[in-house]
């Protein structure tokens, strides 16, 4: 399988990553130690408020796409990292056993003026469960290296 | 200590969370976890990188982030969570041995239509590191209960 390059990027074209579960103990386990909230850790406690119920830290959400993402798309590709994210919606709680995936989305792409060597690639990325429901909805600026001269696409 | 309800905030309050270090083997095991780049798992591999040296994964500084705003404020706080983030930008990397502060300012505040027991309290996080630094900047609305009737401020 050829590496991606920026130049490999089409504006409109959708590419999925995953699926991965994520359990109860992952959520919770990354809840005691990043977000120790009571809807993030007890199912008991968790019932009492707006979420009704287990359902892992957003910020835990938003590493599994991370990780969705790296494995699907950025380490087969000369993926040069992001400087940020432009907005993330934590649409649907996400729960344990739940399947997620991530649907990634090209809005735009442009060369880099500073950087001559690179581009950057506009994506939403949404993460979905297993019902088709968008749980994460967010948007980022990927930076990716063009193709080497020589090198075949 | 009394707690923190959607009435206690105050728009241009600045609260400061914090602080914590930020260690080699932490950033290398989130990132073998949830993000699993060069430059966040090797100091040799992220020296080729744009970040020049080993740095921890942006989603790692946010669930940084997150846990020293819950240790700082959510969880002596009336807060029922947060519907997403405006915007993060990872503005300089975090570094092993960084030693980590969250600078809390609140932008405005404004009671719920749907549900009269709370209130949306939009605050400014920026992360900073032992130099002063701003490391992460970012924006978000947190929804915090009212305080129940009867209850002295």
């Amino acid at each position: 399988m050829s590496r991606i390059y920026y130049e490999d990027f089409v504006v409109g074209a959708v590419r999925t990553c995953g699926p991965r579960v994520v359990t109860r103990e992952e959520i919770i386990a990354f809840a005691t130690e990043f977000d120790p909230q009571p809807m993030h850790l007890d199912e008991e406690a968790a019932q009492k408020t707006m979420l009704k119920g287990l359902s892992a830290s957003g910020w835990h959400s938003c590493a599994l796409m991370m990780r969705l993402i790296a494995d699907g798309l950025a380490l087969n590709s000369s993926s040069m990292g992001s400087p940020g994210v432009e907005e993330v919606k934590w649409v649907k709680p996400v729960r344990p056993g739940d399947v997620l995936t991530v649907r990634l989305t090209v809005l735009e792409k442009r060369e880099s003026k500073s950087r001559p060597e690179m581009g950057l690639v506009r994506q939403r990325a949404e993460m979905l469960n297993q019902r088709g429901e968008v749980v994460l909805d967010s948007t980022y600026p990927g930076m990716f290296g063009k193709r080497p001269a020589g090198e075949r696409p």
